[in-house]
């Protein structure tokens, strides 16, 4: 075996559509010396983590918490315990986040009712309710609120009160929403939802937060078979989470103090603030692409301001172009996934990365590289649009 | 919401079952700034973790890796891939983790036929045969190594042949053993063994090592059913750990980051070297608290390195130790799981906690609580006789 050298990883900054870069009093709280994951000091972080989390959700959900496991594992939390064998659950499906929810669905045994749209466009609620009228009984319904893979920003509010009214519970994936734009559980009727840590909240992968109602409580506390997942199990793990303290797996304490941290700077800069700088970049970005004849790639009025998916304009070669952006400038920006591979460019402006500076850079590095490529362009034109929406506030 | 001040977290020696102390070197791993999951680097530093794993791991195993989750998840990752439906799997429980991999197995739609014997003790070939006996074909049969609860060290070499010879696959649960003590998965002909950062690799909780053999790999490919979980589907999992980088989930950066740190400390020490210094530590100790006439829990002849149970002598107050402990010596140490409770103090000398210094100062510490509680013993006897054992060499 050869020797394994030290850590040296290069600088990026971090515009993909996640991790995104971290704060370093978020570096540092990782680098605190550890505690047991049953000592009295960590059980106070723990409630106070509980308490960052409602705050970042707007929720007073008591069952609110940082599942031990990225993203995914939010969202298979969700799903394996509120869905048993036999069950019908309707899924939107335009992205590959809608996909990922309609397969676990199908693993646990229920059947999956599957909404479609063409990925990059949103769910009207007429769709949501002319699926809810295909099922018998529906339990759930479930949707990405800003799916990463396209950068489309689905509305929720006049959703939930479709999915209520066939007496359904709704399921809400915001993984690349929390923490950089509205998600309001509570006051939008979510039963039961979902993050991850490495986006807009900009601690590293590795925790998702989740947050559970009254009404999907009552549905787990009336399960007829076991949660199929030991690790996901909610009821166990709410034990440990909960007054009881009851032993369940090691928590992942590091992270945990980062968590902690990231929430923190989450409050300190408040989320209406927090909100609009996230807005402010995604339009100054977006008029920067616009001016060198790059197109959006998602439905005009739902785009989300935390990843934009940019078309890749014809003769332009993707993989060069991110090559040298990490390459020759050290930056991260994400492919397209699935059937937009090769089309769109994924921009992430989440979290500690959505900076003024950090748009500029990226439109001054995207116009040299793309003129060197051939592709016609104003020189400057991407930065100069990008600042006058600045200007103009 | 109060405010939440800056992390400060007491500065404890951690001498419980996990998590242990965390060398610097993998804290300032752990505090360093991210790159994507995606990037060039960090492939190549997922290609250097699984090198090394397979070095603590003593094993060839391509399938080798750390699952994104504490060892909870290596568990269930080890049963969900490899049980379907309807098999039966022979589970030895002597411990809490014997009985959570039961749960898991039932939880798998599987018929879990437990074989059990008394908290403390292992397991002989022969009580496997005979449960093997009394199956149709078992798939598997899952022992757990190092039982945390109890400190009973389980020998593996002749009940591997055992269940190879009944045509089963042998899992194995290396959590509290793995960089502690001999884990040696080819020469044992275990098929499929996970284990957890925190212990005796000391870095912090988070990931699951895993190892998969050939023989494992073929029961993953034949199944008929997907695996239950998508988080923890090897086949999905194995695709961006592999050659074909396909991206499943977003893996904790930070977190293989330290693993990668912490094994490089493991490498540099040596495996024997390492051993070695697990075992003199611990029979320090032993020796230390037989002098104050503490009895050790497990059963003779087979107790770990890395965990120690001593009984809690009559008449002292088991939550008023370790309280003492913690508040006045900043010493972390655990308390009984399940039958134990209030019945054994569960002393963790692993990774980097397992230090010369660690145990005088324990025992030094215990000394002083126990004579304060009334509890009659020579003082000093018990560091003068853990002293004598590094004498004797």
């Amino acid at each position: 075996m050869e020797t394994v050298g030290e850590l040296a990883p290069p600088v990026r900054t971090l515009l993909g559509p996640g991790p995104s870069n971290v704060h370093p009093r978020v570096l540092k709280a990782l680098a605190t010396p550890l505690v047991g994951h049953l000592d009295p000091e960590f059980i106070r972080l723990m409630d106070e983590t509980k308490d960052l989390l409602r705050f970042v959700f707007q929720t007073g959900n008591a069952l609110t918490l940082p599942i031990s496991g990225t993203g995914s594992a939010g969202m298979e939390t969700c799903l394996v315990n509120l869905v048993e064998p036999g069950d019908e659950v309707v899924v939107g499906v335009n992205g590959v986040f809608g996909s990922r929810m309609a397969d676990i669905v199908e693993r646990c045994g229920a059947k999956a009712v599957v909404v479609e749209t063409q990925w990059g466009k949103v769910f009207t609620p007429e769709q949501i309710q002319d699926a809810l009228k295909c099922c018998r009984r529906a339990k759930l319904v479930a949707l990405v609120h800003a799916e990463t893979s396209t950068g489309a920003w689905q509305p929720l509010e006049e959703i939930s009160s479709v999915v209520h009214q066939a007496g359904a519970l709704f399921v809400v994936d915001a993984v690349t929403s929390l923490g950089g734009c509205p998600v309001q559980v509570d006051a939008w009727g979510v039963d039961a939802c979902y993050s991850g840590t490495q986006k807009c909240l900009s601690c590293p992968p590795g925790l998702a937060p989740v947050t559970f109602n009254q009404a999907a409580l009552e549905v787990i506390r009336r399960r007829t078979s076991k949660v199929q997942s030991w690790y996901l199990d909610l009821t166990l793990i709410e034990k440990y989470w909960g007054e009881e303290r009851v032993y369940h797996h090691t928590a992942p304490i590091s992270m945990n103090y980062a968590l902690r941290e990231a929430l923190r700077l989450v409050r300190e800069e408040g989320l209406e603030a927090r909100f609009r700088r996230h807005r402010r970049n995604h339009v100054a970005l977006a008029a920067g692409l616009e001016a060198l004849g790059i197109t959006l790639a998602a439905q005009e009025g739902h785009r989300l301001w935390t990843l934009t998916s940019a078309t890749i304009p014809a003769g332009v070669d993707d993989a060069a172009v991110r090559r040298r952006l990490l390459e020759d400038y050290n930056i991260e920006i994400g492919a397209g996934l699935g059937p937009l591979r090769g089309k769109v460019w994924r921009i992430g402006l989440m979290g500690e990365s959505s900076t003024r500076s950090n748009v500029l850079l990226l439109l001054s590095a995207l116009e040299e590289i793309l003129l060197k490529q051939g592709y016609r362009c104003t020189p400057g034109a991407g930065v100069a649009a990008a600042q006058a929406t600045y200007t103009a506030g």
